[in-house]
């Protein structure tokens, strides 16, 4: 009998639902269901649009997740033309921290008349950021206290994660604070719905929540010491019963088949989150092979035997990717972003006009430029924080800086620059890992970028000295849920028994492979040389310029957010 | 009766005659002659097109000159409707140091059959920068004998300087060195042939050739420890006769009033550099008020009462500016320029759409957007280096950097940053003046920038804390060399005793005025303390990033020269 298993990769504009079958992995059908009301940054939406968000604010409406199973999965079964009947699981992964308050039941406090015209009952989305006093608070806390786990997350705490948002609702609203019978992640929140059982996943609980399965989380005294009512958060409003990645969560409701289409008591996975969930479908179950999830950011993903304090991560978490495994996660807050601004708002006509006449992509056009330049023909170098620095610095108040233009300097050379600066960015992570001793030998990347950009992929072999195959799947988190699926389904039932199994059947490269060419490589020593002294000049307190201009600027009366 | 006095001004890329009144200065008729060959910088003209030029060449065409005297002069009479016979003098200013080799008869060798194919042979322009192994070599050298002459120049001879030029032609070319009899400035050059008497002005013997009215040239002993066959150059291929400006030339040769339609026998007064000649032209004839020549680049121009010893000036050269004060002379290498640069390479299409539409120039609509924001907004600082440091660092390996940028950075705040950046240049230079003892109370504009650029003014007076006034004319230096020429001619025939009194008549200035505003002063207090220190990291061998990155493009086998 075929079996087949559907991943679901709930993004930040959309949710995506795939078919996949169980047996080798083949991609049968897939939907894309826009959410409704998308990033909601301006105002709530009607008939709420009065209610205007502050800068920095980024929600979303907890019905466009539930409205993606019921459009974009029966969609991606009917593309697929399989039987419901024969789909043996269903896994979903998360961008994250995104979190919501919801009542006992599960109800999201947004969809409550009473809240609904109340910002803070509204889904938390990961790029909301305006929690940062909270995480400032956070942060200098743990540093008086002297907190073991702080150094696990690379001795800084996110206004993007979890207490930093928690702590904002209480400050701001404490009436939904006081409403919210519970604090939960959205992808925790949307397995609750399947299957009408609350689970917590190791994943999220370790990044974002600061969980470790060794320690637990922090005390209630540190909660308490950040605020009283806060103290008992993790016991009133979350659990200390936290599912391994890897489990079955539950099984379909019958609510929720009626959703999909699919059958009541479909085994559904333990939630995981988007870049973690590609680890498996990229091949990697080992140490010492990074995976990178590429697109508008970076997320670095490695797998090691034991746990290590690596400067600036975004966190250490045993089962956090994989069962029995640590799990270390790092990243770069800007990376396709970057290259997008700069096509946006300082390349000219010329290159924009010579991408329509071949029907291509302007990103492509400076591409090609850009290849026709050898490392170091640019004269430039750059730095690659213009969206702050998530790892190694931590530090979302840098920004970005270019050096060595002169009056010959084009666009395709300062595309071609800020590829680097990224490469370099990795390089910095890498050798971070290194130095801790959690070995990088290879790399698999996945994501938007490495599936189109050629030049971009062998700068980054070249400039980081490091090999680099890329993912078969342009869907890698949507297909590495599937494989969760098929493992929480089990062997007997047509699906896997562990996560290896799943992984040798069902994930691929493709054979493309960038090595780095040690001519180009030896150049790129010397400008990452130059890149290390401005990272550290700039990013370690020897000049705080950026820091300085960003408060001359936010004295100006109409200064932007950004 | 009526005088009238003909200013020419012999620019980079063309040359303009004014017509202009010698009682008030009106000015009644002008024209422009584009040199038909132009920049020389890819290879020679034809027929002698298959000789390339390697990069950083610059020459030009001297039969250009004489055409701007047979076609430019002429159609400025007829446009001002005078009769020639009430000109009663002609004055020329020109760009510096632009040299060429030439027979003891003033016969360019590039005008004879032999030498024209040999680039060395041609017209040296002042942007000429093919010459900085020799320049090193006369720093070093200077350096080791501790030529007191030295500190004049700011510590350092630039290779756009006389004897970097000359130099490099007996390296490359010695026998185009042997063949000349003369080694001129082609300002002094032009009037040679207006008079048929070889002069040589104080202005550029001062600024480019190291003459000084108590010390003279050089030793002859320097000049040989450069190369012995150089040691003679002075008494060889040049002369110690240096004639101050003020001075008349002589007169108009039967032949070279055939080509301008003037009388014979008409006075010519002393050449003069183009940035120099404004001096008067905008008013100013003491000490205390700077003149900046503000186009591509800017030059500020100070006069003194006595010798003082300023950081990486150009130069401090007595008659240099006027006769009986020191003249000091400090300079920016990219303003305008980088400004076009920006416009030609990194603003989208958008503005160059508004401003179609608006029927106005790119730069007025980014100007427009710019003067939204208030100092500081923009997040920005920019270093100004794009074309080399001129002054206060003397380095044309540095390069321009960008720092603060983040995704919401746009093409304005850009332009605005680059405009600040030039705008704290210019006050380094200045509080260098003051640091030395030479002070600058107030300053006059004159040149293509402050002529419509509002915002640009009030930048500059608010990042400098000085006051600006802009002169009226918009062709200072064509009018300062008229002024000159009415001295030439002297009181008895129309014409002035002396500087002061043409300038009183003469000169004249707008009704326009930029004064600091205090609030902008203040915040840009604190931006340029942090272009200073980037200015002393980037400039004085802290991190020497710029002239690396340089030292490895170089080294890419198709590096575009700039």
């Amino acid at each position: 009998m075929t079996s087949y298993v559907i991943g679901v990769d709930f993004g930040t504009e959309s949710g995506r639902a795939v078919v996949i079958d169980a047996a080798d992995g083949r991609e049968l059908g897939s939907s894309v269901y826009l959410y409704s009301n998308g990033v909601i940054d301006q105002m709530l939406p009607a008939p709420d649009d009065d209610v205007r968000l502050a800068p920095e604010w980024a929600l979303q409406d907890p019905d466009d997740y539930l409205r993606t199973f019921s459009q974009a999965v029966p969609a991606a079964i009917a593309e697929a033309g399989v039987d419901p009947g024969d789909v043996i699981g269903v896994g979903i992964d998360f961008t994250a921290c995104t979190m919501l308050p919801a009542k006992a039941d599960g109800t999201p406090l947004a969809t409550l008349p009473e809240y609904r015209r109340e910002p803070h009952a509204w889904v938390k989305l990961w790029k909301h950021h305006a929690a940062q006093p909270e995480a400032d608070l956070i942060n200098a806390t743990a540093r008086e206290r002297s907190e073991d786990w702080l150094p696990r997350y690379g001795g800084k705490i996110s206004s993007e994660w979890f207490y930093s948002k928690a702590l904002q609702i209480l400050d701001e609203a404490p009436g939904v604070y006081d409403a919210a019978d519970r604090l939960i992640e959205a992808a925790d929140w949307v397995v609750w719905r399947l299957t009408g059982v609350e689970t917590r996943n190791s994943c999220t609980a370790g990044y974002k929540a600061i969980w470790s399965k060794q320690e637990g989380f922090p005390g209630d005294d540190y909660f308490g010491a950040l605020d009283p009512r806060l103290a008992m958060i993790i016991d009133e409003k979350m659990t200390r019963d936290i599912a391994s990645i890897g489990e079955k969560a539950g099984e379909l409701t019958d609510e929720a088949a009626a959703w999909t289409g699919l059958q009541p008591g479909t085994a559904v996975a333990v939630a995981n989150v988007d870049a973690h969930v590609s680890v498996p479908a990229v091949t990697v179950t080992e140490p010492g092979r990074m995976v990178m999830v590429m697109g508008t950011s970076t997320c670095h993903l490695v797998l090691g035997e034991k746990t290590a304090n690596v400067e600036g991560m975004c966190g250490v978490v045993e089962d956090g990717i994989l069962p029995g495994l640590f799990g270390y996660e790092a990243g770069q807050s800007g990376v396709g972003d970057i290259f997008a601004w700069f096509v946006d708002n300082l390349v000219p006509a010329e290159y924009f006009e010579q991408a329509e006449r071949e029907g291509i992509d302007v990103h492509s056009v400076l591409e090609r430029e850009a290849a026709k330049l050898v490392p170091g023909q640019s004269g430039l170098v750059a730095l690659d924080w213009m969206n702050g620095n998530r790892s190694v610095l931590v530090d979302v108040d840098l920004s970005g800086m270019i050096l060595g233009a002169t009056l010959a300097t084009k666009a395709p050379e300062v595309y071609r620059a800020l590829i680097e600066a990224t490469a370099f960015g990795t390089r910095m992570i890498i050798e971070s890992f290194e130095e801790s001793g959690v070995p990088v030998n290879d790399i698999v990347a996945c994501g938007g970028l490495p599936d189109k950009n050629k030049l971009l992929m062998q700068i980054y072999a070249d400039a980081t000295g490091r090999e680099y195959s890329i993912a078969a799947s342009t869907q890698t988190p949507a297909l590495g849920s599937s494989m969760w699926a098929a493992v929480a389904a089990s062997a007997a039932n047509g699906g896997y028994e562990n996560i290896d199994d799943a992984t040798a059947a069902m994930a691929q490269l493709r054979d493309e492979h960038y090595v780095p060419d040690p001519a180009a490589a030896a150049v790129y020593d010397e400008l990452y040389a130059e890149y290390k002294t401005l990272h550290d000049y700039f990013g370690r307190g020897a000049n705080d310029a950026m820091k300085r201009l960003r408060t001359i600027r936010a004295r100006a009366p109409e200064s932007a957010a950004d």
